[in-house]
């Protein structure tokens, strides 16, 4: 393997030299920087990462922290932040945290070890210590901290259109499930949906779900159909549940969107295949990584940066679990 | 910051002494040693990865390459690989190449230049240069290149399967959608699926298909009824493709599984909550992951490893998208 020395002998030159034109770093005269660039070239030479950051004290490592990445909102932020970090030579070390908060921590410290020169984090911990001793940015993805650099979509706004939607569209008796109490942006957009509910005097019901996981979404469906047999309206806590929705619905013999309509929230790429196709409010998830990566890029290479608090905006995806307004 | 400087002066001996201990390298006296855990545990004192991964020429990374997180069969993969290396001490730097052989060195590149003790890649270029010049171990997962080390499901057990599956269930006008002519697990399942069909003298159609996209699954759907209207019976490549022959299906007014039956492949988590639920060959994802990441810690951490191509088992996974055997 070609070494920092083979290249400061080609070139002639000291390896003090080369490792300032490798890092960009001090003055170096022209001739020799050229003299220097050739030998690299000549030597298809890759200077050692690791090398680097520890004399530059910086890597081009990012760490991303996600809930679950089987949830499948989750990869679609994902690939939006890996693609912005890709573009700009950015790598990513990643984990899941699963909403818990020792994994979480776990995950953080060992990033920090890893010399990573930022992270992006959708946690709901924002304004634990380990986020305020961190002496690198951090940008919250789908979550928020008073102050904090974040991107996420605007879920009371969220709820509030799919409350409205329904409502507009003729249910009379709705349901509205409760995502998980400890997952914040479940309840922005649960609060959002049950201010236009009392807002406009309407009937509902509640029901409670403490995950977003495939396997109980059945449950919350079951027990949705057995507690409140005449609802004509649902809105979900997420895609995931809403497809469990639209299964029972089937299973009893409700047609949708008939007899009962459904809502969405996120607008998973699956929805739009269902059948009948899911009716949703979409978060922009792609653009939302791309969003978080770009800021935290800006924070890491920048000394001040403005508008490090990013909202963006949600809507109402209208398909066939909804009926038409007349 | 604590530096191991501040860990050797409380512990009363040299820094060498005390990166001896850290990096469990060379002869430290057993009383020393104590006094050096001990100023590190009072201390609370993490050290530095990157300057370990230097002085023991290793780091505790893994570079992890999927064609494509989006597509919902590769989180269950990742959430495998990164389960199991967490809870061995491993990290994940994590990159999708989208099946393009560009991309794919491009972050091999990169993961090298990070020093990562080791690869794990769902590729389709297995015995490209870059792999065979790599000098640290690597995993091929969901791929197998011939002699190296791999995990995989048996796709051609699995085409099988699902043509045998279909046949028993009385459809007699197949139709098999076949996957992107370059990913090799869709071709595996493909030719043992046509295996059977020729076996057994069936007439079948075939469709051919470019991508496991979203966004292009509902035209393989729209072609597969236009051209062959009395199909009653759907192979399809993977479960996003079979979610839209669903819809499409639907649309038509044909009844799953009394006109058509369908078959998908891979099992994801959201085809158990489709109606009808989707009927599909089972490949054990999330399992694939842990044994590729298992492999991988043991070609690191071992000399010799026997068993090094790993072939996980399919199933039918009955739903209602078949009709049962009278």
């Amino acid at each position: 393997m070609t070494t920092i020395k083979d290249i400061a002998k080609i070139a002639g030159v000291s390896v003090a030299t080369v490792s300032r034109v490798i890092n960009e770093s001090g003055y170096v005269n022209v001739d020799t920087r050229k003299k220097v660039e050739e030998a690299i070239n000549v030597m298809n030479y890759s200077p050692n990462e690791v090398a680097r950051s520890l004399y530059k004290r910086k890597s081009k490592l990012i760490g991303l922290l996600l809930p679950d990445i089987t949830n499948p909102f989750f990869p679609q932020l994902a690939r939006g932040v890996e693609d912005l970090l890709q573009e700009n030579g950015y790598r990513l070390i990643f984990g899941n945290s699963d909403e818990n908060e020792d994994k979480e921590l776990d995950y953080i410290r060992t990033f920090v070890q890893n010399n990573v020169i930022g992270v992006i984090s959708s946690t709901n911990f924002p304004d634990s210590d380990t986020y305020h001793k961190l002496k690198i940015p951090i940008v919250f993805l789908d979550r928020t901290s008073n102050e904090s650099p974040s991107v996420y979509a605007d879920g009371r706004e969220g709820g509030r259109i799919a409350a409205r939607e329904i409502i507009l569209r003729g249910s009379k008796r709705i349901t509205i499930l409760q995502g998980p109490a400890h997952i914040k942006p479940a309840q922005d957009r649960f609060q959002g949906a049950i201010e236009v509910l009392e807002e406009l005097g309407m009937t509902y019901d509640v029901i409670q779900t403490s995950s977003f996981s495939y396997g109980e979404a059945g449950k919350w469906a079951k027990e949705l159909f057995d507690k409140h047999t005449d609802t004509d309206g649902v809105i979900a806590s997420n895609d995931i549940v809403a497809t469990a929705i639209l299964q029972e619905a089937h299973r009893l013999g409700k047609a949708v969107p008939q007899d009962v309509q459904i809502i969405g929230y996120d607008d998973t790429p699956l929805s739009s295949l269902l059948s009948p196709s899911l009716s949703t409010i979409r978060q922009p998830a792609y653009d939302m990584g791309r969003e978080a990566a770009g800021l935290l890029i800006r924070l890491i290479e920048q000394d001040k940066v403005e508008d490090s608090i990013i909202q963006l905006p949600v809507s109402f995806v209208e398909r066939e679990t909804t009926r038409t307004i007349i």
